[in-house]
């Protein structure tokens, strides 16, 4: 029984694509077109009543929310493939921080980016450029805080990538690329570092390599 | 040794109070005041770099965010105090996916309504009519979905409480208090049930007792 992974078009899916490679977990994908809004199929709606993505179905088991899935997987899994969850308690509670920080920090004014820079007029989006300067304003401040950390120890819950870095790397891959701010990662010699060690990890070659 | 919480007078804070007496775990209260910008004092960003609430102390160890403490202590103390992780593993990757609804579809609009209407003009925050309309329509419709799903289960995860319910209830607390919204949670059968339910557990009740 392979995984069913929905959306794999799209950058949150694609966090999940990447913990199952990296956990050695076989796995298929189901297209879902956000513009054509398949996302707001009655059929999809049963899965996500919310109309987001990803979603799963793992046999008879059905899940949502990517940083959920991830979590799943990487506790049910913990010995398999890479260890994406810290050896202590006090690790994971570390792993649980940074990737709480990548929702609420992080991931709020870079998804401002994606929107307004990438998909406006899709989703509703009227490209804005006061929300494209604040955005920016908001995620160099951030940056700022993971410069200071990644100076400090070699991944953000400490000297293993875990679920927090691996979390962050499908939407940076749109912010160094098509939104055109490779700037902000690049001019912080450590999150600079960071982003090279996270993003040339043969897993993520080999989801950009599936869903090309 | 007693664990350290800052914060206890604002809301995320209280999801970790609420945890900690669940746990049955010893603790103390630390004021930071936000209106009177304590949390951007030097000492409280060497704690938590962003400046939020909450963050703890347990010896020598630190954590932020209160949905990842609330995850520590859940892990760490399993068999004491209430379990609030669910059995297996799929209960617990249910737990972490309403968790993160919470986070993401159900908080959002309820802290605009917070912040507009009990904490404007603090916080820089000009209440906006307009943003108090689109939040109140947002989130109607997440309850709408939290109706059919607490038609199915007695709680969000499943038919036990756990850390999604319990991430929900600080934050409800001024919807049906302060912000003035009750009818939005007693219109709705399942929900309203629910919140009876979860805003009735002697820990809520002592942690309102405490935080007085």
């Amino acid at each position: 029984m392979v995984v069913k992974v929905y959306g794999p078009a799209y950058a949150s899916p694609k966090r999940v694509l990447l913990c199952l490679v990296e956990k050695q977990i076989d796995f298929e994908t189901v297209p879902v077109d956000l513009i054509a809004g398949e996302n707001q199929h009655p059929d999809y709606l049963k899965l996500q009543p919310f109309g987001s993505l990803p979603v799963i179905q793992d046999g008879d088991y059905t899940l949502f929310e990517s940083r959920a899935i991830i979590r799943y997987y990487s506790e049910k899994y913990k010995t398999q493939g890479t260890d994406l969850l810290g050896k202590t308690m006090e690790d994971q509670g570390l792993v649980n921080q940074w990737l709480e920080v990548e929702a609420h920090n992080y991931h709020p004014p870079l998804l401002n980016l994606v929107l307004h820079i990438m998909f406006s007029p899709h989703f509703g989006v009227v490209r804005n450029e006061q929300v494209i300067k604040e955005s920016e304003e908001k995620l160099a401040k951030v940056l700022d805080i993971y410069e200071e950390r990644l100076s400090k120890s070699k991944y953000l819950a400490g000297d293993f990538f875990s679920l927090a870095d691996l979390s962050h790397i499908p939407f940076t891959n749109y912010l160094v690329g098509p939104v055109g701010k490779a700037y902000m990662i690049k001019e912080r010699k450590h999150v600079s570092a960071w982003w090279d060690d996270i993003s040339s990890r043969p897993s993520w070659l080999k989801v950009l390599e599936i869903c090309k």
